[in-house]
């Protein structure tokens, strides 16, 4: 949690600058309390709305690492992941398989068998091919593979074009309105070793509106309800994906996250009773809204270049190695001098990064307080998809994770080093 | 080289069959022949039209690897390198430090202590901070650093907005239209431990012709001539920066790299001529044209989702992890099935990466020959910007990049393996 004292940013009681003297920068800064309580809010809004009968899953490409398994398993979360590498991470922190659910849209044969061996609660198929080579691997070990469906609800959740997934034209999945979901579960439904249990549906990213996703509860049940007539099949979980959205900056409003789970609990209970349709075991699989807002990046400012009548270039020793989510779609981002949160925010500047490319910005034309060389620069939001999608582009060193936690911080990702960076060159 | 042989491609003499059965997908393959033809090219044109009073740089943040230093070692080149990562791997592959340029619009202070005490041949002073910040270091060192300056020239090449660097709303270098240039040098000429050599400009990337090249010389060249008439200073070395435009698609025309050269060789003849000024040693600074071409990226084809009236998905075992410049720029590739050359390319599909997120493609609607379920596919030109902007979003491993040269293969960097990837996770 993030709080000020004397012009000084702290997280979870302690001072930045404190941490950028212990740890370099530039750093990643974890608040373990605020991750904790973001996911109670989820997994309260199961218990206090929904008796309990579903589990939150942590959509952990947002950010993978050893620790953050640990904690949501502690937390009563689930997992996803979409890679034998999350996969992997997963089981290393010691993550109870039977909770991990496998997605992805392209899934090796490898990474299959990894899933069927290690016993993954679902694997959340994609389409077709994956289906018929999931039942023949899970046959060859002598398993039967319970199993979900990335199903494309035709529900477009009115956000940027790169995060749009909900609709027709994606590569996840298989539509509903064309028929392809429909097929694919009669299919399964024939072969011998997988079992259809769930449905899913994933509509889009960084969504302030309950609607959609009410929208998409009543579309899927829907969709199940029609399979039960026509198959005799009845799905027993409903996956909602996830898609909450977080305050990237002042502007941004969410919901509570549990007052989009109360909406979205009350939505499936009207359809369920309509229908007179069986409760779903219910799934939502937060990520970004579980660690964005609870991280940070440290960097220290170098250069300050004024250019007269033109723009103020505000150097940090970081940058699109870090944070690629600027470059990659113009994403908003707040800022401070971490030191000078008192002072007035009176300078327009575009904060540009170290690497040797003039799309490395962070932010442009955005107010800071007058910086300079050596200043603390803070970058909020950050806990998800910075880490997670960071690149040794220069070959320079990735950041490492800090956690803090009433008052103490720990490393939980060591910083690279370049002796790590070249590890696998051939000398 | 590339090369058909029974419809299916080779590099180097080798089948990309073979390689993709010996290595695995995704990886990357370079051919060696390719990369020292074209510094043969460039070592060449010096010789040729400039009586070899210059030298080629390879600007390694292309493809920074132990290999291509020795490569282009091999070929007569120095390199540039824009940080400690790229300077560190440098050395390690045994690259004389004096032939080394430093550059980077943020160098930290530990980075030009490590510059110092290796005795790069040149550090590109990008600005007054850094320059005050190494005249320090190097009198702590008891040394005298050779400097060149980042100029911003005012010359823009016409390219895609991220990759203009040379107007003055750039965060490298100084500008020359503000008088910041002319000032930096005099304040740089009277410190003891900075001793001013040269200047630098680089006017942007994928550059078709050789106009905003010769026109740089030009401007650069009178601006050395203010700086002598001024300040008494004489500048010996000019370089050029890089930005020579390479084939990602049959559209592309770049010249032949030696008739770049030519031209701008002749240009700063008359120049020099004109004012009596004697004529620098020069340098250029190319990276992509060294070695886009001469690298391709194997994948192998998963899922194909023909979506009736809307698309054609074709989605492969890597993507924006290996390869982001599509994501980042749109960036135009060609592709092809690597087995099925002499077949018509008369699919239109869309291919799509494996990692979680709708904007990881590789190019949109591009025509392919019939892809199937486990054919290999070729993308060109992926030798620059691809293994060194990877990342291991969704804690994906990056490919090996292998290295071919008149029929052998060989391995020059490893895959990751996931051991790597949680290697810095404390567990």
């Amino acid at each position: 949690m993030l709080s000020e004292n004397n012009g000084v940013l702290h997280i979870d009681g302690i001072s930045v600058e404190k941490i950028a003297e212990d740890y370099g920068t530039p750093c990643y800064v974890m608040s373990e309390d605020h991750i904790r309580s973001v996911c109670k809010l989820y997994k309260g809004a199961f218990d206090k709305f929904y008796e309990g009968k579903g589990m939150p899953l942590y959509a952990s490409k947002a950010f993978s690492a050893c620790e953050i398994y640990r904690i949501v398993n502690e937390e009563g979360f689930g997992v996803d992941v979409v890679s034998g590498g999350e996969l992997y991470t997963a089981l290393k922190a010691g993550f109870p398989a039977s909770k991990i659910y496998f997605h992805g849209n392209n899934k090796t044969s490898d990474e299959l068998k990894m899933a069927v061996e290690c016993g993954v609660g679902r694997i959340v198929v994609d389409n077709k091919e994956e289906l018929h080579m999931l039942n023949k691997i899970a046959g060859k070990h002598g398993k039967v593979a319970e199993i979900s469906f990335r199903i494309k609800p035709g529900i477009d959740a009115h956000t940027h074009d790169f995060i749009k997934t909900g609709q027709i034209d994606s590569k996840f999945g298989v539509a509903l309105e064309n028929g392809e979901a429909f097929d694919i579960i009669q299919e399964a439904s024939a072969l011998n070793n997988v079992k259809v249990v769930g449905i899913h549906c994933h509509i889009g990213s960084q969504i302030f509106d309950s609607d959609p996703f009410e929208l998409a509860a009543e579309v899927m049940l829907n969709f199940a309800n029609e399979v039960r007539s026509k198959l005799g099949i009845t799905i027993t979980e409903l996956n909602l994906g996830g898609g909450f959205g977080i305050k990237y900056i002042a502007e941004h409003n969410p919901k509570a996250y549990d007052e989009y789970m109360r909406l979205v609990f009350a939505k499936v209970k009207a359809v369920c009773e309509e229908k007179d349709f069986p409760l779903p075991f219910i799934l939502v699989e937060p990520g970004r809204s579980v660690v964005a807002e609870s991280g940070i990046t440290l960097y220290t400012v170098g250069s300050v270049k004024e250019i007269k009548d033109v723009r103020t270039y505000v150097s940090v020793d970081g940058g699109m190695n870090d944070n690629p989510r600027y470059a990659l779609y113009k994403a908003p981002y707040s800022a401070d001098i971490a030191t000078k949160l008192g002072q007035p925010k009176d300078k327009i500047v575009t904060i540009a990064g170290r690497a040797c490319e003039s799309g490395d910005l962070i932010q442009e034309d955005i107010a800071l307080q007058d910086p300079k060389a050596g200043d603390i620069l803070v970058v909020y939001a950050t806990g998800a998809y910075n880490y997670s999608m960071a690149s040794n582009y220069n070959r320079v060193p990735r950041p490492p994770v800090i956690m803090t936690n009433n008052g103490k911080a720990r490393v939980i990702i060591k910083r690279e080093t370049y002796e790590d960076i070249i590890k696998n060159d051939v000398l």
